[in-house]
């Protein structure tokens, strides 16, 4: 089948459907454009690059036996006609063509199409503010971008850096800095936690206090007003509710989030959402039968909401361009949608989650609640293990998982319990379908009762009342409170690992060891609200049964008990 | 509700059934017996007790915070009441009571029960030999029997030992003699291959291969005869297919599997599958409505092949006691049945799978084909990284994934893929499934087309025809076979990966990179096999479409290419 095959855009997405329909349709004619002189890089690896994990900057556009995809490997390789420097200026959608110009030459020329394959990606986007174009101040645009980065960074002429925006490329980007070149690395974001839109506050809590110990800085809740310097940047001032602070810079990594390339797709006609991306069908079709759109440039369904969402991540890109590649040829294969898995790793802790945070369930209109849970991700018998801590957040009445949040030291662990749970997402698991989750089993990855199916057990308690817990930092706010008189924390505990916090704080802090509590229950006032503590609120949610069953109503437990508090830094004294 | 509850075993399921019930019903009387002095303790941490890993056998029968799961505890921390060393003899259904004995005071009583558990579990079967009651003959039976192991090999006399058995237990207690104790280890197994129900033959030989460079023998495919030695063990005889041998030891380990203990059962009249296990429905009801069982003398349904099997694992134990206890209380609570998942760690490899391996799925009466991908766990350009090898099995026409299995140095990036296929097979997944399944991306946990994505693909080109693959042992089968002269083996990589192998083997190995390969199609033979090769069989898959394309019908590629080869030791000049 002669067809031509035009894909404008050479990263992520477009290869992989160059690729794909090449070798089904090895007759076809596949040209493959990218503005960009490097093509078929690795994105997401830049910031592994800037720290120098990443030796070159060639390995991130390499294959894993070191063959760099550019042109003639395309050439060779895949039978695909790469052409880098190239941009795209038009497509002419009647007389099916695309108008293209040689960034180098000058030379433009009109490429005729049978199907078009728009992957133009994004765009990182730069705040308004005066000085955002003072040399020194970098987006994570593309690998050019790290290569001038790392050169800065080699130069040894950066002390101090500054990271605009917490979310995961920043807070790679501020790794990078920090760990490997020793920078010292303030994080400025204007939300008032970290991960503001994958994390709920009590796990963005976790990660930042991790980061702190490692050395970065934050300033969350503030907004950049100016950058300064002169020639080169000297000064990002920021805006926080105690007013104006100047933070001395060297470098500036600007990480405020990226816009889909439409342009060239919206003056063409096709459709573009209001929220930016371009329009697809399940086919990944646009509003035009013969082009296809997938990655950074177009929407894509959430499998949560059932409302189309942006979500810029290579791994989806790659996926979708199969679809497209299949599509090209007529296969008629489906991309769905996503639920929206991520990960990140933060020095020696990761992250991880699928689906919606408590926040933007309710803001989708779930009447959605969330609970934490903490369990050692292994056999607690096992010698090599950590914490691992899982937020569930379900929705009352049907009981749907709407997503599973987590923090773990031991990230390989964490991103497989979230990929178990992301795998369901299509299906709109239950908190029973986790609590029964088959996952493989042996004492070196887990417990005979995986945190997954524990985490199904304590939401399914928490949505029948039979436990009810608060996190870390609801417990912060009650213990530092004005109301901490109207609080009796109780320690469940047995009385030598509650002894240091009675000392500490005589009169607040109560113990009466679980297994004594039935008979005790007369020191447990009435009247009060009781917040039940143990270590890992195992032992909180049987005193809880137990203080439930003799008609107390006004108790909680802190869930992922003393160790939750403590990773979230709550209070150094616990 | 004062109801009586009696559960019978107190191990894994049976305490979660009575804690789970007795929260939910803190008004019932719940009773716990078992045969045993220690109950309640983590049976699948016994190799880890028997190496050292866990250094004391109370850890095995405590909380994670170190709190020992005795009587005490369950009267304390549960309000359960249990009965160690006490043995059910007898249940009367009609009088709804159960006769004990105490097995230290021998007085016997009967217990009126309202609702009965039955947790009687497994016993550790035993060949029928000569010798098998030799001292130093060991089951792993329970915890009073590893602790006996141990005691053995902490007096230092133990220099050599067999295990009979390389299924999951046996091959975990090869691990805890040869690695921690430095005993001199072979592994005995009547099959030709280790795990034989769980792994392919290509992917067992990457575990053996493993095992061996670790220091493990193995005798394969081999029958245990006899046991002899005076006052102690002291030599095993095995038969193989070419004769009898003597393999000198101080210690035997017997793990040839287990056996449902449902003598009790069945003699209350209670329905006992001709397999050997008690009959539960999806609430894990017995026959009789007031009686539940669960764990390992159950039979619970496979997912895959719809028909009840028999699957000692503590984790399905866990999570049936909690159903069971769900439904005790009326909560009607299922069990749906089980993929089989399952994983071992063995020195610095692991191995995990779910569902059939392809001969398992040819006997289930599939049209079962299989195929085998490498890749590394993470993004290629990540520094620390590992080769993941998964086998895919599916069926032609559906294309339904029957089940997924691998082997990997990083063992929980492995465990965390085959959870998330397990994740799936309730739903019956397709090749497509996993060609679309989202996991969380970053280049430290995977590539942005993950190794699950890859398999779906490959199983998919596989099954629509578009690919032809052999696995290690294909090859090794036809690289040392009598037909060598008929097979052409052509090396895809670039000419100085391939060198050392045209040298090795002249007019044997040929060479032309993937790249060069359409304008030399002159040099390749139309009249003999092709065999492809290249680094991890992404290149010669290439090569294998542009054959394909030029009429070459008699091509296949080395799935997981050198890399497989290698890693199951399939010739060491490779």
């Amino acid at each position: 089948m002669r067809e031509n095959v035009v894909v404008i855009g050479a990263v992520a997405l477009g290869p992989k459907a160059a690729c794909r329909y090449k070798r089904l349709n090895p007759e076809a004619r596949v040209i493959l454009l990218d503005r960009g002189r490097r093509i078929s890089y690795g994105g997401c690896g830049i910031p592994y690059y800037v720290s120098g994990d990443v030796s070159d900057a060639d390995e991130l556009q390499s294959t894993s036996y070191h063959m760099v995809r550019n042109a003639p490997f395309f050439r060779d390789i895949k039978g695909v006609e790469a052409r880098p420097r190239t941009e795209a200026l038009a497509i002419d959608r009647a007389g099916k063509t695309v108008r293209v110009k040689n960034l180098d030459t000058g030379v433009e020329e009109n490429l005729p199409y049978d199907k078009l394959v728009i992957a133009t990606g994004s765009t990182p986007r730069k705040l308004p503010i005066a000085g955002a174009d003072t040399p020194g101040v970098f987006a994570v645009a593309d690998l050019d971008a790290a290569v001038a980065i790392r050169a800065q960074l080699t130069a040894g002429s950066v002390g101090r850096a500054v990271v605009v925006g917490a979310g995961f490329i920043g807070l790679e980007m501020a790794v990078a800095l920090a760990d490997m070149w020793g920078i010292e690395t303030t994080v400025v974001e204007y939300a008032p936690t970290v991960l503001p839109t994958v994390l709920s506050p009590a796990l963005a809590a976790m990660a930042q206090h991790h980061m702190e110990e490692k050395g970065v800085g934050f300033r969350l809740g503030a907004q950049v007003t100016r950058i300064e310097g002169e020639g080169k940047v000297e000064r990002v001032v920021v805006k926080t509710a105690s007013g104006e602070e100047t933070i001395e810079a060297d470098l500036v990594v600007m990480s405020v989030g990226v816009t889909p390339n439409t342009a060239l797709a919206k003056a063409a006609g096709l459709e573009v959402s209001p929220r930016g991306g371009l329009v697809v069908d399940e086919e990944m079709r646009t509003s035009d039968p013969d082009i296809y759109a997938g990655g950074d440039c177009a929407e894509i369904k959430n499998l949560v909401t059932g409302q189309n969402f942006f979500l810029p991540l290579g791994s989806l890109a790659n996926r979708q361009g199969r679809v497209i590649g299949d599509n090209l040829f007529g296969l008629h294969s489906r991309f769905e949608g996503a639920a929206g898995a991520w990960c990140v790793k933060l020095f020696e802790q990761s992250a991880s989650g699928v689906g919606l945070t408590l926040e933007a369930a309710l803001r989708a209109g779930f009447d959605a609640v969330s609970v934490l849970v903490s369990q050692f991700d292994r056999a607690h018998f096992y010698p090599d293990k950590a914490f691992m801590y899982l937020e569930l957040v379900a929705e009352r009445g049907t009981r749907r998982v709407l997503g599973v949040q987590g923090v773990c030291a031991l990230g390989d662990a964490l991103v497989g319990r979230i990929g178990a749970v992301s795998a369901l997402m299509p299906h709109k698991p239950t908190t029973t379908d986790l609590s029964v989750l088959e996952l493989p089993y042996s004492p070196p990855f887990n417990s005979a009762m995986d945190i997954v199916n524990v985490l199904g057990n304590v939401g399914e308690n928490l949505l029948t009342g039979r436990n009810k817990s608060i996190d870390p930092l609801e417990f912060g706010a009650l213990f530092d409170g004005p109301d901490e008189d109207g609080v009796f924390f109780l320690d469940c505990r047995e009385q030598p690992s509650a002894e240091p916090l009675l000392k500490a704080y005589p009169g607040v802090w109560h113990n009466i060891p679980q297994g004594q509590l039935s008979k005790r229950l007369d020191e447990v006032p009435r009247d009060r609200k009781v917040v039940l503590v143990c270590n890992s609120g195992a032992r909180s949610y049987e005193a809880f049964v137990i203080l439930a069953h003799a008609g107390f109503d006004n108790v909680v437990n802190v869930a992922g008990g003393m160790s939750s508090l403590q990773n979230a830094g709550v209070d150094p004294k616990l």
